[in-house]
């Protein structure tokens, strides 16, 4: 099927799912989660196809790893759908209705976005995660799934789209694009008639081209080169803490820490504890040359030891790097002011935390750093929708627009005004 | 002065200005509008170089006009900046600061955007206007004007950076592009590093030239193809008098109504007393087959005479055209789902009325249609920040992003979450 006709049907779909109650909604919501349970062997089936295509082209079993649904996965991917049902569904509450002084009352009222479109990379658990999310808000969803995962996305979305009908509902509230070639992919970014917004859902490498060619409003998601700084007045305990939680307890995710800053009055002791707690884990260390050298004992502890991580020096361009991996930087800062520079430089708009006892460098922080999530005496890894207590997520933006941090059903939203009048004209 | 250096330079006075107070910034502006009256014969001097070149080269008088600065329109001006001064400052606010069952408290803070992009034609009012509403909510602002407007424009800018200076403000909170080249604009619209948003101010082409070639994100402002649509039930002397205020109390503007849609049970009366009421206002209309019909009475009324408008066939053409002029299209339609249906498809997502004296109907068009603001029994000229009490408009929103319909000081703003810890870590 050509594009437009895509774009079309996703735009008549919308049109009609604006009508939809939410009780329709859930009931929809509620029997596609069993559908796919039901219809596990058939997804199954193709997700092995994807999985011999992927072994076949040699990809690395942590990816094949991602690209796999297990009957346990695919239950998973259900209960995903049913706590989209119990969340509170945003759309048509009218916030706000004010009388103005010639009698018309003017409202805003939440509602759909109409069509969205995301485009994404290699898990197919995002299929049916995006729809429910994008079906609850009334919106028709375009999928462009990443070609790895191909027949596992088309056998999700045929199952989806086979729930819908069966209920009544508009099947083309869930399309996926069977033409993952990067022609279709950059006509699509440029279907303004029919997509209301893009968002991305990857690597930096897929945002990067989405913002770069989209002309349809893209919702830039998430890289994050997010920092811990330790202030001069930091409890060491509280930071080592905060530390090792925000760089290991989960590598790969973009709330995940790469990079520390230290005041230099509390280096000579912050500096070998932390590293020795993220050695013990083995990370691996990028210092510059005066975090190199309060690193200096521990770098002789470690020596030769496997598994302990490792202290070297660091580049320039460390500090702009998001590893993604067990490495970290350590950059040391004269001042709180000079911390909050390099942080506001360096950082990608993600997340970012003091540790500090005292007052007034908390506010400080808290006022100057640009990002979507700024810490006190917390972990960065708290930067996610569940954790906020969305019950959902789509993404984190870390653009200012719209959306700025974890996006949960409202990201999904728009407003209209509606206003009520009995004759007025304007003078 | 390179486009890298004045992105770089806005950046930095955008985090200077994050850290102002309200009472600093209201100073700012209040000395800056002093300024502006007290440099006019400066800038008056300027804008006559513009009024030569516009002459020399033939420009219409109309559009003359539209350029042309007098002492008044300077004072003007500077109440509009005094207006700014008096509206209530959103930057700082936190809402919702919530506590979250680990002892987390997290809340959204109003921050400003950062450096917005103004893209706009040859009206220097612009560049003082989106100035104050940019200072006010902290964000620095590089403004890119008309070539036709350039004199004016620096002459501005130059006396509002003074005006800064003196005060010990960020003069880089305002900047203009000198070089208005079309090479410079499109590297303008893709400086993604220095610029938060862009906002084109102007005609049809100028936005469609930004949303298509910005890799920033752009807010898309507003051509208006609106509508009333008079219903079977409507008043008809109601919807007379919406329908020649929405058309004709000001031609050139994006919430002029530029066609009818009206109930084939109420045409054969409607159409000849709306035809004849925009005929005496010396309106065009350019009617579908049956409006043609129903208009033919008031045809031969003013047959031969001048100044009394026209009654010609519409083409379909016609029902996607946003005239801006003295013109407006009719289409009958045979139920209100065919109205909504037309409006839907041929609209820009501006301002749709109905008239109407049915409760069904009315709540039918307020739901259905997609627009950013939707009337029942009221002028679409009403869609304005002024008239929705905002107290100023840096633009009329047509997108469903970031924000929809007029666009205040809270348009200008993000948000960003803060978040107060006491060692909080993830499990």
């Amino acid at each position: 099927m050509a594009l437009i006709e895509i774009g079309a049907a996703a735009k008549a779909a919308a049109a009609s799912m604006n009508r939809l109650t939410v009780g329709k909604k859930n009931e929809g919501l509620t029997f596609v989660a069993e559908e796919i349970v039901r219809c596990a062997h058939e997804i199954l089936e193709e997700n092995q196809k994807d999985i011999q295509c992927a072994r076949e082209a040699g990809m690395k079993e942590s990816l094949v790893d991602r690209l796999t649904l297990t009957k346990e996965r695919i239950g998973d991917i259900a209960e995903g759908i049913r706590q989209v049902v119990k969340l509170e569904d945003p759309i048509g509450e009218t916030v706000s209705m004010k009388m103005m002084p010639n009698g018309l009352q003017i409202g805003q009222r939440r509602v759909p976005l109409g069509v969205i479109g995301i485009i994404y990379e290699s898990r197919p658990n995002v299929t049916a995660d995006a729809f429910a999310l994008c079906f609850k808000t009334g919106n028709a969803v375009i999928l462009r799934g990443g070609s790895d995962a191909i027949h596992s996305n088309m056998a999700i979305v045929r199952v989806i789209r086979a729930a819908l009908r069966e209920k009544g509902l508009p099947e083309d509230a869930i399309q996926l694009l069977s033409d993952t070639s990067r022609e279709t992919v950059r006509e699509f970014m440029r279907l303004n008639e029919y997509i209301d917004v893009l968002i991305p859902r990857g690597g930096a490498g897929l945002i990067k081209t989405v913002v770069e060619n989209s002309t349809v409003p893209v919702i830039e998601t998430g890289t994050g080169n997010c920092h811990v700084y330790v202030d001069e007045s930091a409890d060491l305990d509280m930071a080592v803490n905060i530390i090792v939680n925000a760089k290991t307890q989960r590598l790969g995710v973009c709330n995940a820490c790469e990079s520390l800053v230290i005041h230099d009055a509390a280096a000579e002791n912050a500096v070998p504890a932390i590293c020795r707690a993220l050695c013990a884990h083995g990370v691996e260390i990028r210092a510059d040359e005066r975090a190199y050298r309060y690193a200096g004992e521990v770098k002789k502890e470690i020596a030769g030891e496997a598994g302990r991580g490792a202290i070297v020096p660091a580049t320039e361009e460390d500090f702009g790097t998001e590893y993604l991996d067990k490495i970290i930087s350590v950059k040391i800062a004269d001042s709180i002011e000079e911390a909050i520079r390099h942080i506001n430089y360096y950082n990608t708009g993600h997340s970012e935390s003091i540790v500090t006892k005292d007052y007034e460098s908390a506010m400080k922080f808290l006022n100057e750093i640009d990002a979507a999530a700024v810490y006190v005496n917390a972990s960065t890894r708290f930067t996610d929708g569940f954790e906020f207590g969305f019950g959902a997520e789509i993404g984190i933006s870390t653009q200012k627009l719209h959306a700025r941090g974890p996006m949960g059903l409202l990201a999904l939203t728009s407003t209209k005004y509606v206003i009520m009048g009995n004759g007025q004209i304007r003078e």
